[in-house]
Parts: C-alpha cells; sequence; structure tokens
C-alpha cells in the first residue's frame, strides 16, 4: 500500500534533508539519496537495497516513468504533494522521484576481476564531478573496477551521482589504503602503471593487454612518492600545446579507451 | 602610474559587476572579464587586447605574481582594497587579479591552418564547461583550431575561461553558421567526419591522418541532420558498459588523442 506524505514536517521529509547535508548523517544512518530515473534504475540494475522512495506523481507520472517501481515493494513508496518534494528535491530534473538507499562496503576482497583485469585506481581525487566523470568512462568502457585509495571519499556525495549519471552503481568500486591496494594488485599480479607528468615513457608506447592498474594522482599535486616508488613503469600522456596538463578525468579516459583500443579494437 | 580605487561606488566597479551578469554589457562594450593569473597570462599570449587590471596587492604580491603585468602600460592598472576587490572578483582563487579584455572576431577567414589540419567542429555545445574542458584537450594536443557553428554561443562565458583554464585564448577559436563552416571546410578541402552513437565505423579503425575535420554534436541530442548528411564519413566511440553514452568533452578527447597517435605517435 503506497502511503501519502503531505505536511513538510513529516519526519522522513526532515531527515531527507538532513541526509542531504550531512555526510556524518549519512555515515551514520548508513543511507544516502538518489534523485532521478536513469540514476535509481541503475542502482537497482547494481543491486542496491533501496530502502524508501518518495515520489511526486504529478511530474513523475508525466514523464510516464512508471516502470521503474513495477517491482518495487510498495511498502516503500511514499506519495508526496509539491512543496513537499520541492523540500527534498535538489535537482530540477529529478523526474519527480527520490529514493533512499544503503551503501555498500566496497571492499577489495569483494571485487569480481576477470582473467585479465584493467583497473583504474584514484589517488586521492578531490573534486565529485572527476570522480563521476571517471565513473560514468570506466562504465562505458567496461573495465573491471575503479579502486579508490582514500577511506575518506564520499562516493555518494550527489555530485557524484549526478555527474557519473548513475555509473556510480554499476561500475566495479572498491576503497582501501594504498597499501592494502598495493598488497591486492601484488597478489593478483597486476602490473603496476603510474601516471606521471614527466614520465618517460608514453601511454600509446605503453603495452595495455595484460594485466593492469593505472594509477592516477590528484588533481593538483599528482601521485605521491607511494605509488612512483612502487610501479613496474611510469608513463605520461605527452602534452603538445601551450598549457602542460590536462583535466585528470580527460587523462583517464584517453588512457582508459587506448587500453581498449590495444585490447579489443585492433583490426 | 598606477590608480588607485578605494570606493565600491566608483563607476569601473559597477561596470565591471555589471559585465559579469550581463551577456548583453559583454556584447554592447566589447569587453569581458578574465581573473586569476593563469588566465590573464594565457590571454597575454594569446594576443588579446587588456583595457584594464584592477590588483589587491595584499594578495597578488603575496603569491609573487609582479612579473604578469612587467609589459603591461600601468596607466591601465588600478589597484584596489580588499572590500573593493571583493566586489569584483567572483572565483576565490582570482590571486588578487582581474582584468577587462576586448574579445576577438573570431572569423574563419582569419584561421590559419597547418598543411595537414586536424579540426574539431562543435555543433551547439550547451554546457560552459564541456566546451571549456574541449577547448583545454584541444590546446594540449594543439589541433589546428575549434570551430563552432553557433553565433549565439559567448565564448568568453566566465565559465568558459575557467574550466579551459584559459586554453580559450590560446586554440585558435572560430564562429560560424554550419553552411558558413561547410563551405569552409570544403573550400580547403578538408574530409568532415560525423560523430553519431550508432554509426557503423568506429573511430579506432578510421584514419585521422589526412586533413580531417570531426563534427561533434550537442549534449542532449547530438548531430543535426545537416552535419549527418554533408559528412563524408561517419564514426562512433563503442559502448561497452551500462550507459549509451560519454561525457561530450570526453569522447571528444577520446577522439582528438587517437587522431594525435596516428599521426604523430607510431613507434
Amino acid at each position: 500500500m503506497t502511503k501519502s506524505i503531505t505536511s513538510t514536517q513529516n519526519f522522513r521529509i526532515k531527515n531527507i534533508q538532513k541526509l542531504r547535508t550531512k555526510v556524518y548523517e549519512r555515515r551514520l544512518q548508513k543511507l544516502f539519496i538518489i534523485e532521478g530515473v536513469r540514476e535509481l534504475d541503475l542502482a537497482i540494475l547494481g543491486k542496491y537495497i533501496i530502502d524508501s522512495i518518495y515520489i511526486y506523481s504529478e511530474l513523475f507520472e508525466k514523464y510516464n516513468y512508471a516502470k521503474i517501481i513495477d517491482n518495487i515493494n510498495m511498502d516503500i513508496v511514499y506519495k508526496t504533494n509539491k512543496a513537499v518534494f520541492e523540500k527534498i528535491a535538489y535537482r530540477n530534473n529529478s523526474q519527480g522521484i527520490l529514493a533512499l538507499a544503503k551503501p555498500k562496503l566496497h571492499l577489495l576482497k569483494d571485487l569480481y576481476l576477470s582473467n585479465n583485469p584493467f583497473v583504474i585506481v584514484l589517488e586521492s581525487i578531490e573534486k565529485p564531478g572527476n570522480l563521476g566523470a571517471i565513473l560514468r568512462t570506466a562504465d562505458a568502457a567496461k573495465i573491471d573496477a575503479v579502486i579508490i585509495c582514500n577511506k575518506s571519499t564520499d562516493i555518494y556525495n550527489p555530485s557524484v551521482i549526478r555527474t557519473s549519471i548513475g555509473c556510480v552503481f554499476t561500475i566495479q568500486i572498491a576503497i582501501g589504503s594504498n597499501k592494502e591496494i598495493f598488497t591486492y594488485l601484488k597478489k593478483k599480479s597486476i602490473q603496476i602503471i603510474a601516471t606521471k607528468i614527466d614520465a618517460f615513457e608514453s601511454y600509446y608506447n605503453t603495452n595495455f593487454t595484460s594485466s593492469s592498474a593505472i594509477i592516477i594522482g590528484a588533481e593538483a599535486n599528482g601521485l605521491t612518492d607511494f605509488w612512483i616508488n612502487n610501479a613496474h613503469k611510469q608513463i605520461k600522456i605527452p602534452m603538445r600545446g601551450t598549457i602542460d596538463s590536462l583535466n585528470v578525468s580527460t587523462s583517464t579516459a584517453i588512457i582508459i579507451f587506448e587500453a581498449i583500443r590495444q585490447r579489443y579494437c585492433i583490426k
């Protein structure tokens, strides 16, 4: 039975506002917010546990999106009015649907890798927009996983969800410390390739057809010594113009798609 | 002689605020705003005419940026105080320097192309952040030019300047109608390659080593029939994952760097 929420003072509505602004609350309650049809669709596809769904029918039905809640237990679906939905929705294009879902644990040991894996390791990416963009590219290329070396990264930040257009739910993600990740890659016999703007070898001369992990540094300062020292090789994307660097999500995309080209696309 | 502005009510300060918010004023006055040391540096390198410069010394000198104004006529430099600078600066990291500069005309006939040009043609890119990202990548790869098929695009939008990290000033840009650009490419015997998500040919099987213009469509709807019908060939980036598209600046970067690899990087 679908329930209705008609007051902006309802405790669930007040709680969603809290979850939106406070990372602390997201962590404590083990809940995060998903807005929009495509995003929720991908979260369900990615086997996320949905805690509750909030619908503003007028908007939702206008777009004829009913299909998405076809297989949902209606006990967790709440109908709202315009005033209530506007209190909880952040985006203009959230299409009248918002959900709360439970985070996954993202443990290295839970990653399922192919026989000849290709993974991206991100060391302290700072901007949610860059992380989201990389996750979208990683899904499009269908690489094995994105591994994040920073326990404080909130991958369920609304900006990450939005810029990844929901791919944060579809691409495998693991989070660990530098040391844990290094040990994991070593155990799996995956070659460690560090990216460094002054490396000698260019990415297009690098063979990505065997098991590879590409280690990508933070926007401003690049990789720490830990990865530089522990890498099997260092590579760069040669810069030919006036500026000395590409955006981190752009350079990651260029390397990922060169790897895909080498692995699957030779004529 | 450097002049001082100490009042937030000064007519120049009020005018900068107007230029920031109103495209109409930017067009009428033929002036736009540049914030930050690197951005101004690249505008000077790109031979833009600087109308006036506003400095908040405490911030500016802290970073030891004096070099940038070494070759500037000091008659156009105004010193401000904190209150005045905060009125005109938008970014936190504008490093105590803001300038007004004159737009260029960006005529197709003024483009200087190499013997074997590689250009990107953007049809109605909507988001300034995407345009800025593409300009940054275009500079890094040192392609011949970025051509924009939409006279209403304001390439001096502050978001374009910021996300291009100033490359809007260093890469050659021309603006024209679809028809003007098509005629130009034909006259120059440049092959026209349209990007389309359901094209048959993949970008990595496409030869980019002869004169090429890659035509990139808008974020949501892709290319119009004009370019689809007038292209010599259509290409795609094959999607392997859950989602059906890449971000437009990401896909442009992947194609640009594949072209660079083919042209310059074969072992």
